[in-house]
């Protein structure tokens, strides 16, 4: 895709923009408490503006844009249809309750569910990730009068208190309630195998014998979800084997399991389909979904529910709800961007890019750098896994950690006018789905320069 | 105040608009899952459009909305300056990731920060309410050490799990993890009172010594929170008593438990204050909010933060986020609401209404009406509670439930063309906050004949 026409400021305006990004940054230490961070200690990057693939920092530095913030800008930033449809949806409803029926609403729903593998067919609008998973565990709940749920550990489901009680990452920890109802098991990562496997196919089998003995242990009756990511996102990008999904999908049938596939991450176009767990022939329970629904610009989440479970809602009522449940304004912002992705063929641009420039990329990367113990991926969801040394594989920074190698390299990326996404001793490169093959060309050039940086680390 | 000159639709407009619900309609049955519902039993109302306090039904009859939708358009439908504000900052900038300073996002704080009372210096940004309230319940049990959580039989703190397990209603119950760390107490109720009190200030003292007890009996030490709303919203609108909010500051000071105060739908100008417990001279240790800081123009919510429970993450990290904290695009609603509500008075607007108008002119109702059992409430925001006989007080419909006498009610109201917001028995006048004089006395009528249908049930 070409994007060089993409509108960015002059140097007056960014010379404003400086100056209000000065006392924004003030006002932010002094009354806007983070996420995931010890206060005190944090000196945030200002971002004054963003257009396509980049965003400026506070400087007016021009920086690429692959960690689409939090890997939710699948349209990249500032998409005009969608800037479009939300002003125009703002001047003309911009909220309504949940109880009534709203127009936008209503086809937003009608556009997923379209998308939706089987008969996901209703959809029950959320404002996030987090809150939709919660709901999703509900339905399962209640579904199968079951308490228990399964979830991987290398796995993130959100911030609320039963989905980060769910997300299998370092994050849960500090809210650990003792398991409340949550089982954590492994699922398939080749490259830091738990089954002792050589390769995809006994990785694949081998999961799903530890996952079917943990389902056993547990007692199949007292299970009402396996909740996973296809491919979980933050925790590593770990595309699925052959026969994983499908696996676990007749494990679920086998026990009157819910399946649920969270795809807040993964989903909508990221991994060059509409859901990520298109790539098999699976259809799950339930999917999860927020973040590319609408890019994020406006906050939006939901489940997408298969006949079977919305029939058990049907004369029963469904416990749950929310103020901004199909909210206008995120739902017409969802309606605009499915459409641009349709219209501009942004998902299968993703395809292309992953099986053409940016994996290939990576691929040629990962032979010429030491601390590359391996890249994987698929669509512009791709990992870079760094390592203090190849054989060993020992990372560049501690599960759960930092280190001052791994800021180094991400400082280096900086510095180059590169902005990917990293999470301990990874870097991800997830750029927006309409990224064209020079940005990505850009963005590997630097990658190259920080990871030579990276090379200095190895034993 | 006077919004005589709300743009309202053109008939040819509305034809059109009565067409595209129908197909909202249809989509809404076949693909939108709705909030606390049996799907199949439902039949929703399409909203057409909305200007000031009125909205349109799916045939296009106007309706005064004095349910302000889920009691959250503080400032009216489609106010200019919100919405203008809204396509503003989309075509600015619609989303950054939390981690960035962004300016939206630090002048909403500063806002917001500006009118908490004491030291709530630091916000922390969230979608909406029960995710506000999830937070803050986590920032006090770590900033505590101690786990449980003391709420209000009749109260509502949201939809996911830790919140509904907070919730005093009977939406808790099919979501009941058998107290899961929350602990319930009643609150001062005088119309319905638990301890037989006589008057205000006897309530206002047994409620106390009540509290008192529960917190002795479920041990102090092991208690991190008393959250409360200071007047309980969904639950009946209960203004507290004199001292009672300054008794429960008290003991939460005496035992070193936080007191959150949950401003989600009294916060904002509702009560005709910033925050409903600015009418006690009471600072909480945080307070929650959501609904009317951008009136739900864009989902949003936070958490105000004092000093030191800040402290406490200044040097350890906070163990919670979302992607869309500090959403650019519902903090900048946020700052144009803000903006506007005080360069209109519009907070001060809600206090005069509730003084001069709206609670006059429902206690002469009340005086005429056999089955008003009691109105009560300041500011906005009134509740009527319906009863089958005035000396028994028995409810017009049970707790919990709905009845054949409500339905007709609300229908008449309906037909009126008054669209109040309704829990069991009580019918809640909760109109914006800008309201003018005149559309409170169009809708005191259409109330007072929807009270002559109530009064054939009365006994």
């Amino acid at each position: 895709m070409d994007t060089d026409n993409t509108p960015f400021p002059t140097e007056a305006a960014l010379d404003a923009a400086r100056e209000s990004g000065r006392r924004a940054y003030e006002l932010d230490r002094a009354h806007v408490f983070h996420s995931w961070s010890a206060q005190a200690q944090l000196k945030p990057m200002t971002i004054l503006g963003a257009a396509g693939s980049y965003v400026w920092d506070g400087d007016g530095n021009r920086l690429l844009d692959f960690s689409s913030q939090m890997v939710n800008t699948n349209i990249g930033h500032q998409h005009p249809k969608v800037v479009a449809a939300i002003a125009e949806q703002a001047n003309k409803l911009c909220t309504v309750a949940p109880a009534h029926v709203n127009d936008a609403r209503s086809e937003a729903a009608r556009l997923i569910t379209e998308r939706t593998p089987g008969d996901l067919d209703k959809i029950f609008f959320t404002n996030g990730g987090a809150d939709a998973v919660e709901h999703a565990v509900r339905m399962a709940r209640l579904h199968t009068g079951r308490r228990k749920v399964l979830t991987r550990f290398r796995s993130y489901h959100g911030g609320t208190d039963t989905a980060i009680n769910m997300t299998g990452d370092p994050r849960r920890w500090p809210n650990d309630y003792g398991a409340a109802g949550v089982v954590h098991f492994f699922g398939p990562f080749l490259y830091r195998t738990e089954f002792h496997s050589t390769d995809q196919q006994q990785e694949s089998e081998r999961a799903l014998a530890h996952l079917e003995s943990v389902v056993a242990m547990e007692g199949p009756q007292t299970i009402a979800a396996i909740v996973l990511e296809p491919v979980p996102g933050t925790a590593g990008i770990m595309v699925p084997p052959p026969g994983y999904l499908e696996g676990v999908r007749a494990l679920c049938d086998r026990h009157g399991i819910v399946m649920i596939a969270d795809e807040v991450m993964a989903g909508f176009g990221r991994t060059g389909k509409w859901f990520s767990i298109n790539h098999s022939g699976v259809t799950p329970d339930l999917i999860t979904f927020a973040k590319g629904v609408n890019s994020g610009y406006v906050p939006l989440g939901g489940v997408a529910i298969n006949g079977e479970i919305a029939a058990t809602f049907a004369d029963r009522p469904y416990p749950g709800g929310l103020t901004y449940s199909g909210h206008p304004l995120a739902t017409a912002a969802a309606v605009a961007t499915i459409n641009a992705m349709t219209d501009e063929g942004i998902v299968d641009n993703a395809a292309r890019i992953g099986a053409e420039v940016l994996g290939p990329g990576l691929e040629k990367l990962a032979e010429f750098h030491p601390s590359v113990g391996e890249v994987r991926g698929v669509g512009v969801f791709w990992a870079v896994e760094l390592v203090k040394n190849p054989h060993t594989r020992e990372p560049l920074a501690p599960y759960g950690g930092s280190s001052a190698a791994m800021s180094e390299v991400l400082g280096a990326c900086k510095k180059g006018g590169l902005l990917p996404f990293a999470n301990f001793n990874r870097i991800h490169m997830v750029p927006p789905c309409n990224v064209s093959d020079s940005e990505v060309a850009a963005g590997l050039e630097i990658l190259d320069s920080a990871l030579a940086v990276a090379d200095t680390f190895v034993d």
